[in-house]
């Protein structure tokens, strides 16, 4: 192992700080099981970079894309805020000591006994889409404070929305209504772009229709203070992806422009912040073709669908892929996991250029996967551990 | 709780052995997270049923569908071998004194050291669908066992196959002769008809092909006696599944009558001998409409596609839900996960009937769900701890 990160990624340095930490550690390392890296100065540097950007915005990191003990410690450090997915991430949080006041309770589907162990716990912002859910919260946490997360329709992001979260714009003012009735504090709105929104542009039409719904409201009387903008800025996966304080500039320029100045706005990135700051150490198991006439090799990692890489689903996420072969010739592979799994198949319907030599033994590294991967990971799918992670 | 499983169950009885041990466990028993509950004498039924089908066939459970230690305890003591995945299911077989000679290493792709690890620890039997394959076998575990996997193309399953697994039909004469030639012992062929394939004629073709390369094989003096027909024994999820012993009879009669009487047959099920004698139960996080219009109320659980439902990606697999509110009238839902993934939705393609009155705190119960569950579940994905297995 001689070759660094720094040196594969060629003109495309991928994060401000200290590019060659990641490169360092991995060319003087080995490890023995796929293993992600991640770099807490590289974290600490996207936050930086995304607060640059979104100014008087409050972020609360979105913990789901990756709860590492080290990237929540280092977060907290930057004086980020946390939105978290379920009890089992607020106990990590206030496990850190991380207080209350810098959590949110933003799944929409929350357990009754969550929702009461958050407020006995001082967490005090909860998030909401139905009947249901708001008379949840008013019954286990009275007087909190909610908003109401609004469907936005399809959206133009690489991982893409379905419609899981979110009312319709036409329930929108009987949920604040009910809110209010309840004696909860129905402070806002909220809407998610969709994860990895490649472009500031793709945000304006889900803008335009989340404003008109706020003014609607507005309107009537609701009185709402604070617009959560969600998630939905892109890791640097790809080409093209804007720096990450520029595209946050103007994505809150976009935002006063049409709620205001004054507007309270929360953001929650999750890949964002940590994506670019982590890399898979991975090996390849074997190189085969299935038959004399293939085209295509079949290459086969020590990592796959289920211990780590889920977002490769319907090959939505493409990772960049670096060996230390690259100088050498490249043909197309499909490229698949380890375990006994048909489905796990990382990319099938547009192949993977890869080296002629490339042979079993070899290792890949997958490059901006510090979000998604470890979380996801299986308890144990065929045998093989989850992914590893080591945090330097 | 007082409904139980056979209650629910109605005309279809699901195993044979004692189908109110899971109900009256289920009905006596609260969880306060989602649970898997298996059925040690429903899996000792299982073997015996499929035991009786296979006559002298070995079976080597595919361990993959459900590794829980007392289900293979309880096969093991049935006298079942087993087909490994890796070397953590290889260890896991060690630690529980299954011997080496009752453990098959089926994964066409293998780290070279768990190959040498295997054979170290006395596993004489490998499955190969590669050059190379072949060449780190010959390596680490000189002289060994070994059979090709072939590819079949499409089937019928339900569970799909992809090419993943397996050499075109037109590499196997070469591989037998590589296998040869590097001083392994060749005994066979192996083939997956695809998981959960519903009814025995739907093998005639996949058998018809295997049997025309064997016999042009056997015409090249490659001297084979092994045929490995697989798993694809089906769970009864859904309607018109025959019982186990039937179809696997009817199996052994196709398999003879193309591959020979005295021919070594070999079987590696899963799903058939661990999904029925499986129950999770779960619990309903909340019922919603998104707009005052829906014709389908959306129904969150407390598990998802990334805590043990994988299989539902696709809506392949449909599993079938009970609660103690069928009596009442029935309407249309989309079905989703906890998490605050947007892919977390089970089913919204074909929505499931679930009663109208179902709401938060409501117990669903999720039949047949012992295979492929536990194992799939995730590390912690969104603070969710991972599925619960109780066996009893």
């Amino acid at each position: 192992m001689n070759a660094t990160v720094s040196d594969f990624a060629g003109l495309k340095p991928r994060f401000a700080p200290n590019p060659s930490r990641l490169g360092h550690f991995l060319a003087t390392r080995t490890f023995d099981r796929p293993t992600l890296v991640m770099d807490r100065e590289a974290v600490a540097g996207k936050f930086r970079d995304l607060a640059a950007g979104l100014g008087t915005a409050m972020i609360h990191y979105a913990m789901k894309a990756n709860p590492t003990r080290e990237v929540l410690e280092t977060l907290c450090d930057e004086g980020c805020g946390f939105d978290a997915a379920s009890r089992g991430e607020i106990e990590l949080c206030l496990s850190l000591g991380i207080s209350a006041d810098r959590i949110s309770f933003g799944n929409t589907i929350k357990r009754s006994s969550d929702i009461s162990f958050a407020h006995a716990s001082g967490i005090a912002l909860f998030a909401a889409d139905s009947d249901e859910e708001l008379e949840k919260i008013a019954l286990n946490a009275p007087g909190a404070r909610v908003y109401i997360r609004m469907l936005v329709g399809a959206t133009e992001a690489d991982w893409p929305l379905s419609r899981k979260f979110g009312c319709a714009p036409d329930r929108v003012h009987s949920l604040l209504f009910l809110a209010r009735s309840l004696g909860l504090d129905p402070v806002g709105l909220s809407f998610h772009v969709g994860s990895q929104t490649r472009a500031p542009a793709m945000w304006a039409d889900t803008l335009d229709r989340v404003a008109k719904v706020w003014h609607a409201a507005q309107a009537e009387g609701h009185g709402l203070r604070l617009i959560n903008i969600g998630g939905g800025f892109p890791a640097t996966i790809g080409e093209g992806i804007p720096h990450l304080t520029d595209y946050a500039g103007q994505i809150i320029q976009m935002v006063r422009a049409r709620f205001g100045s004054d507007v309270e706005i929360m953001a929650e990135p999750g890949r964002a912040m940590v994506a670019d700051a982590g890399v898979i150490a991975a090996e390849v198991m074997l190189v085969s073709r299935k038959s004399d006439n293939d085209l295509c090799r079949w290459v086969y990692l020590d990592i796959g669908r289920f211990s780590g890489l889920a977002e490769t689903e319907n090959e939505a996420i493409r990772y960049e892929l670096t060996t230390e072969r690259d100088h050498e010739g490249m043909g197309p592979c499909i490229l698949a996991g380890p375990s006994c799994d048909s489905v796990d198949v990382l990319y099938e319907k547009r192949p993977v250029m890869m080296p002629l030599g490339l042979k079993s033994g070899d290792r890949v590294l997958i490059h901006v996967t510090g979000a998604y991967t470890s979380a996801y990971s299986s308890v144990g799918f065929n045998g093989f551990p989850p992914l590893d992670v080591v945090v330097i």
